[in-house]
């Protein structure tokens, strides 16, 4: 079993860095966890949104696998408590993928396309926040969910 | 006008603070916008969760000033797009107080008598996370906001 966190975006700086890498060494004691990053399309006014969209998810096709189940984390997605989501990711990973990839799409979101091929979707927030954070903020939710599901004082509440 | 952040919580190490402190420089080109962090209570079996409360609230209070315009930070409160957020911070801010204090209570969230005193309640997500990334997570929204109040291009969506 492995998690994978697949964005679109850029490489972070260092003070997100080695936030990141914090909850990553905290999660793989109970889990492999990494993060893939492939390019944003750039875009104009002269560029159709719809084509940086499929560039983007082309890229994003290339990393996923036919045996993955696949998570997108999407505004329109469905939303949870932490504990809620602690046991959304057991349900996923009792499925028996080898991978669970979350996948957060580009500054324009997701395609209807790539909405609809792949269903699962969650939203963190009603709040929009910047790739860096979302990448340390869904971060720390998977320790959370893991630190819920084997009983460990981390999620106090 | 000021924007402070009000804090039960420990002081940040070092990958955070300057994640942090990244947003309170871009946010003070718009306003003046700070970190308080009053100490946590400690928490034992022995002790009742509404004394831990009541010593961490006083040490709040005693952080507020009469004429600031107070809102609480909790899971239950109203929640927003960021740019309905945007627009509840120009009402807010409207109204003319000097400072907008955002308060973030502790482990155990805040009392009832708390929460009345307070009648502005935001929850930034249904998810729980922990006192560093709120920290960050909402001056990213504080400052999102200030770029959607003054047509700036870093809000996209």
């Amino acid at each position: 079993m492995e998690i994978v966190l697949l964005c679109v975006g850029k490489t972070d700086r260092s003070g997100w860095t080695i936030a990141f890498e914090e909850y990553q060494k905290r999660i793989q004691h109970y889990v492999k966890y990494s993060l893939e990053v492939v390019k944003p399309e750039k875009s104009s006014t002269k560029i159709p949104i719809s084509q940086v969209k499929l560039q983007e998810e082309n890229r994003l096709l290339s990393r996923i696998k036919t045996d993955d189940t696949v998570i997108l984390l999407d505004e329109k997605g469905a939303s949870f408590t932490s504990t809620a989501f602690a046991h959304f990711m057991q349900k996923q990973m009792n499925k028996g993928a080898k991978r669970l990839v979350f996948v957060v799409g580009g500054a324009f979101g997701f395609s209807p396309t790539f909405l609809s091929k792949f269903p699962l979707h969650v939203s963190l927030s009603n709040l929009t926040f910047s790739h860096q954070m979302v990448r340390l903020f869904f971060s720390e939710q998977v320790y959370r969910a893991f630190t819920i599901l084997n009983n460990h004082p981390y999620h106090n509440t």
